[in-house]
């Protein structure tokens, strides 16, 4: 038997946090450790790596904790990096009072991921930014530089107050 | 701080009963819990709760722990349900030799989810199976039976041995 | 040499019965032909079957003329026929005043369709509407009832006055 | 009235001429004008405008007869444009006697497409080739360069013999 404990503040915290800034001060707030990362972040292990206005970066180590019956790890977690990613590249552009929310994600899952993968980085940015609505792509590559997976997705942006 | 532990099985064992049985045995002794759940199970923590041939079902009871900086659950983890039951509806129509890899999925998010939805339930069918790709839908409903997400993939079918 | 002539009326034409009248009401007026086809429908010859609240069908007859260099109908035409009956689909739900329009759509092609496949039946329905977004979900069967594509969609819904 | 008489050639030409050559060569060929374009592409007006291993670009100028009811160009349209050259790239990458098929495509609609936003360029490339699946990418631009519309897909890749 394998065990982790894992251990995460309350959501409370993270949503206040996220009200209090802007997009771009939020993300930078987190990069930088002064706000609590949210508690998926903390249950599946990704973390925010990079971020600009419309670009950001997110990494996640792949361990066995994330294979699915095949030993690979799930589509579930890729598509989890994938969509944190997305978000954030569209939160980044976002001032503050402002917020957003993933109305669709797709994500083509092109290489198997194992732990020998080695540290997985999502690049995602904003490729276009309406008033009322964001799209954003992202590309996850493997510690070799290899694409293992992609996505898309679209937020709708709305007044947050 | 809130803390939780997991214990999982080394995921050599999932691979295995994945290899012994045919989708559909493999899947139903999932269910009895004659076959140790895959790792990413353990760690989102969703189950089976249903199968017959072409059509699954897969629960997950939302938690803090699943929870976005904005207090709701994670995109992700319904990815993570979706795609799980989908691959499992297809899973479920293999005979014993034949696997199938998930090549993409779609979902779109259509409700907030948060603790005080309750039970999740995730039900999913085969579209469309070919000889060498499968199709599936499914459904996120919460414990109102109110639609969350929808998702659809496809699956590559290949010989496993 | 294979010729075919088509002609269509001025879209504005289309634009204004739009605007004149609730969704259903003009869906409902272009089954019985009060109102012109936009120039699309014209063009790939799709045509509405039938009309109810938050359900449409949408019809086409595969010919030589959508065929794509392997002689089986564009993956684009079975995407068109979807767009158009996703898009209404969703329009039947809307008052007089309110306009949508499709954020995106995901297609599966899950069978080659040609002109042997008979009428094409494209049903869809409105899966979820929310104040801002509504998703919809269709199938594309040929005449003897096998599934060829189906997708799914978004719209933003908004004020159109 | 608008009128408009097309023609084409028998679709036994292109799919003759698909499998006579190399998936470059056979681009390339459409290219130069030394094959026949296929039907889809006449009745819809689109047109390859340039071809490399692995990367081409499709060209549309929208006009009155694309245009949906509410007087814009129909999204399928725009799918059926990304749609070609999605798979022309994977196309491109494919030896003489190799085929592929498209089996999804999930379009974003980003900004609406009008006669006056003039010649359209859809740029697509190949993002990962296997040895069973290849998925694409393409964006959509107008003549001022702004994005319209992108697209990603999957083709499954077989043996044409």
């Amino acid at each position: 038997m394998r065990r982790r404990t894992i251990s995460w503040h309350p959501p409370e915290a993270s949503r206040r946090d996220a009200a209090a800034f802007s997009g771009l001060e939020y993300l930078q707030a987190l990069l930088d450790g002064r706000v609590e990362r949210p508690p998926a972040a903390v249950l599946v292990d990704y973390r925010i790596a990079s971020v600009a206005t419309g670009r950001v970066s997110y990494e996640l180590v792949p361990e066995e904790m994330h294979y699915n019956p095949f030993a690979t790890v799930h589509g579930g977690i890729l598509a989890t990096l994938l969509d944190s990613a997305l978000t954030a590249a569209v939160i980044s552009i976002l001032p503050r009072g402002r917020g957003c929310s993933t109305t669709e994600i797709k994500v083509n899952y092109l290489r198997p991921v194992i732990a020998d993968s080695g540290r997985l980085v999502c690049e995602a940015q904003v490729v276009h930014a309406g008033r009322r609505m964001a799209a954003a792509e992202g590309k996850v590559r493997d510690v070799n530089g290899r694409l293992c997976a992609m996505g898309v997705g679209s937020c709708l942006i709305f007044d947050a107050t």
